[in-house]
């Protein structure tokens, strides 16, 4: 693989799975790398409105030797649902694409995760390639393997582990995101500082401090190293039963602020922004965390210009029912991921009621910004 | 185990998953035995009308001191769809099972793939547990770890490998077998004798010889060899990338036959025993099988009572429509399994268009019984 060190390359490991994750700007106009990522004659392309417009061009003509038929969704999490998973099984069958064709995801989480799905399910599995093109995808969705489409009662609640043949990332299409989805990667950006701590929090603050834009310098390196920390979880726990779960630091609160809202009011990253900020929160209300690693969560969070705050018209109660359908939860217990210090995270299952509460209420209000 | 010596024991090993597999008369009546199978404290029974009045009650007597949840389908092929498996899901999320619930499913081979595929990927996969009542998936349906749902276009469209955490039969369920079911269920027999040929073989061709049924001495025997031979093959090839498929004998047939008709003519079994009978006139048309082998299939399914003729209606044209869909298909190539004798079975892709419609044009007719 040499020929390809012009890209930074990371590689995933796991017992029935080895492959690639490629980084660098301009990769997607690259049509020789891109054609070595499909095999047999078949591929279809899974994208959304907005991307296509933008991409699919790139990739169709890199493809264009192969049969490439093309499926787009409509933009946005409230699409990735049951229709937009038929829609894509549809177009597979009617256009008989066989056991060895490939699936390739051009697009954010949205087309990540469901085009995934309907990979590992299609004919019981055919390849699949991300070409994640949002911060968000690129720093967490695109690598790891899982999979998912939402129910009408809670995120995520369908899915599988299904990991891809390769992650292909052109940081050049982070330029055409608009501002607030790249924002909203940021959420995930300052999980994992919070989650590692130490070099890369000091990093992610000073990148945040000096404005970080789609085009600066340091983006590539901090991308990459998200990426390497997401690698090092799922290698350590790909199933989901122990280490990983630490990933899902702020997603409990995410997920259930989604749930209420209908997918409709923020983007991902934004409801994760929230959720870290009420998961500092849960942890110094439990008395694990100093108030001060509470403000820095806020400061970062701010920084960012992402939300912190629940809005006040949001119900306490409706939310918890909505935590309590979260996959975290065994035995009945709700599960929460806590902080000790930033680098200092751990799953904790003894959170009471009264903490929860008192934490919904102490995070209720309005950003000033 | 030694506990459980009353029944007989098989065992399926696979470098993610080992599992027992259970035979024996009696076994749903055995309410510490089926406790054992199901851990934490939920579990949700999937089952079809049919079974539900004659063998729900044990189960849920047996699970009393567990949340014990019960989803019931419509029996029918034709239920094997996106509703029912949305029912399902439905189910689950509304009474709150989480991650560490148990889906068990109690029924034929309709019941356990959707509740294979159910459980492969509710939460991203949750414990299963597989109790089959018909023969048709005692010999097969339930081992393996295929799951599917039937999409409009063909059949077991969408899937997934996914292992149950056990299989428990009671062979005591087939006594409540409709008649022509547990013919169905014969067709997968005399599959597995071709498949092996010689002393099996002989054994089946002897028992049908003598009027088999549900309550015949030899019937556990018999399909405790299916069951194993299933397992030899599943263990060399789980996820069905060579010799598994030889396990389609008759089924790129029989698959097309049930698109074909909506799944409302045959059963399963049903269909199977035409595409055995295909498969043979296929192997003899291409120059690899005596036609003294075709006539012996075509007795040994008579023996069996079940069809062997395409009826005269189906449209040859619109029935190789539905055969290119098969999941079978690499590289644009229909792949039949031929055989050249019983119990030498081989995997072939250069079947011409001409042999094909050769052999539909000669098993055209009426079975006469």
């Amino acid at each position: 693989m040499a020929k390809y060190d012009r890209y930074l390359q990371l590689t995933v490991t796991l017992p029935d799975a080895t492959y690639p994750v490629y980084l660098g700007r301009g990769l997607l106009q690259d049509a020789d790398f891109l054609q070595e990522w499909v095999s047999a004659n078949q591929a279809m392309v899974v994208t959304n409105e907005t991307v296509a417009a933008l991409y699919l061009p790139f990739v169709q003509q890199a493809l264009g030797r192969l049969t490439c038929d093309t499926v787009i969704i409509p933009d946005g999490e409230q699409f990735k649902n049951q229709h937009s998973l038929f829609t894509i099984y549809d177009a597979l069958i009617n256009y008989r694409h066989h056991r060895d064709t490939t699936l390739i995801a051009l697009g954010g989480g949205v087309v990540g995760d469901i085009t995934g799905f309907a990979a590992s399910t299609y004919h019981r599995g055919v390849r699949l390639i991300h070409i994640p093109t949002t911060l968000l995808a690129q720093v967490d969705a695109a690598i790891g393997g899982k999979t998912a489409f939402n129910h009408p009662l809670g995120k995520n609640l369908i899915g599988s582990f299904y990991q891809p043949d390769a992650v292909l990332m052109d940081l050049d299409t982070l330029t055409t995101l608009p501002e607030r989805e790249f924002r909203a990667g940021l959420g995930e950006v300052i999980k994992y500082a919070l989650l590692e701590g130490g070099e890369l929090l000091e990093n992610v603050t000073a990148a945040l401090h000096n404005g970080l834009t789609a085009s600066s310098a340091e983006l590539t390196h901090l991308i990459a190293r998200c990426c390497a920390i997401k690698i090092r979880y799922v290698q350590e726990d790909e199933r989901d039963m122990g280490q990983r779960v630490l990933l899902n630091l702020g997603h409990t609160f995410a997920h259930a602020l989604e749930g209420y809202t209908g997918y409709q009011v923020w983007l991902h990253g934004e409801a994760v922004a929230i959720g870290l900020y009420c998961a500092a929160w849960l942890s110094y209300q439990c008395g694990v965390l100093d108030k001060a690693y509470v403000d820095l969560v806020d400061s970062l969070l701010g920084k960012a210009q992402l939300p912190r705050r629940i809005p006040t018209h949001i119900n306490n109660d409706t939310l918890c029912d909505f935590m309590k359908q979260d996959k975290k939860i065994q035995q009945e217990k709700l599960r929460f991921v806590l902080m000790r210090a930033p680098g200092q995270c751990y799953q904790d299952d003894s959170v009471t009621e009264s903490s929860l509460h008192a934490t919904l209420n102490a995070v209720k209000g309005d950003d000033d910004e």
